[in-house]
């Protein structure tokens, strides 16, 4: 015969581990985060596992003041990362218009908001951050590479597929030329754009989001 | 007397309920979002209930590209906001150094962490976002702004006022020339710095976290 408690005590752990998972697209399931000791990896986690930053442009409309707005972005379908950031943007929207005439863009990503960070405040090194910065470029629609970032994309942001065709969505990739990374004391890590991109290669598939 | 299935949901309520909150300093209760139509009272509602955001730069690393980096910040202690942004930033960090030699700043929010876009995609127009830009300034440590931004700093962050004294940690501002709000199909919506700043300075506390 089971005791109250013991019933109590199951129950409450049913409601805590709630029903199974259901595949939400755009909501990685958090697997751990790696090693401090491992830049390449924790970079490529936090670009695996967000799905939206912040994209800083030179502001045509502000003389050339920074300017960062938030987008949604990925880096590969679910479970299979590539490192790159695709993203779907409107001309309508000032930062593709900047990219357009200054390339020189910045992609700045947080661990916080995966709720991993706990109670270490956001700004705390062991919170790891991530900017890749480079270029912004319009990927051709006609290229292999536009299928495999609208299926990117749009697996990981359903509701992409069906945003206004009027608006004039594009693709666009950050071409990566440098990489910060803090995540632990002592300053930003050093990581190559080859380091970052080739991590994992070796791997049939990167298991990382 | 109590059957077991009473004692199972009453156990898992109280697990699931937890106990009585603690007074979380930098982690506001969500009050209601402000109406689309009230665009400073939403640009301030974003400045208020987050925490944490990316501020841009033109980075004196990088030749002059934008660099996003994310830091904490407040506007206020909680439940007192005022809608200045103040950062506590480490001159070992490129951002402070970058702003020291050029003052164009951005600094971007979103609404997507509090949780109050539900399944909406972040990029999403009604899941808002801010933009502000303007000049990052250093607060003189001796002024009584030092000790407002001081105080709004260190109860939403409480980890800030224990951070290393030799990594010199100094308080910045934004000071704000415009603002970037999208909330609702349709664009942005204009909002003045001064509308802005002003709103709800008629009543005793504005009551936004």
């Amino acid at each position: 015969m089971l005791s109250p408690a013991y019933l109590a005590v199951a129950g409450a752990l049913l409601l805590a581990l709630g029903p199974p998972l259901p595949a939400f697209a755009g909501r990685p399931i958090i697997t751990g985060k790696p090693a401090p000791s491992e830049a390449a990896a924790t970079a490529r986690w936090l670009t695996a596992q967000n799905t939206w930053g912040v994209l800083s442009t030179i502001s045509s409309d502000l003389s050339g003041a920074p300017f960062g707005n938030v987008v949604s972005y990925s880096d590969g379908v679910p479970g299979e990362s590539h490192g790159i950031p695709y993203f779907y943007l409107t001309m309508l929207d000032p930062t593709a218009r900047d990219a357009l005439k200054d390339q020189r863009t910045s992609f700045t990503l947080s661990e916080f908001p995966l709720g991993t960070c706990g109670k270490i405040d956001p700004e705390n090194p062991t919170c790891a951050k991530l900017t890749l910065t480079g270029k912004l470029k319009l990927v051709d629609l006609q290229s292999s590479e536009a299928d495999l970032a609208k299926s990117a994309l749009f697996t990981k942001h359903p509701e992409m597929k069906d945003w206004p065709k009027n608006h004039h969505f594009q693709i666009f990739k950050l071409e990566i030329e440098n990489i910060f990374l803090i995540d632990w004391f002592g300053g930003p890590k050093p990581i190559s754009p080859t380091e970052y991109l080739e991590y994992g290669k070796n791997q049939v598939l990167l298991k990382l989001s």
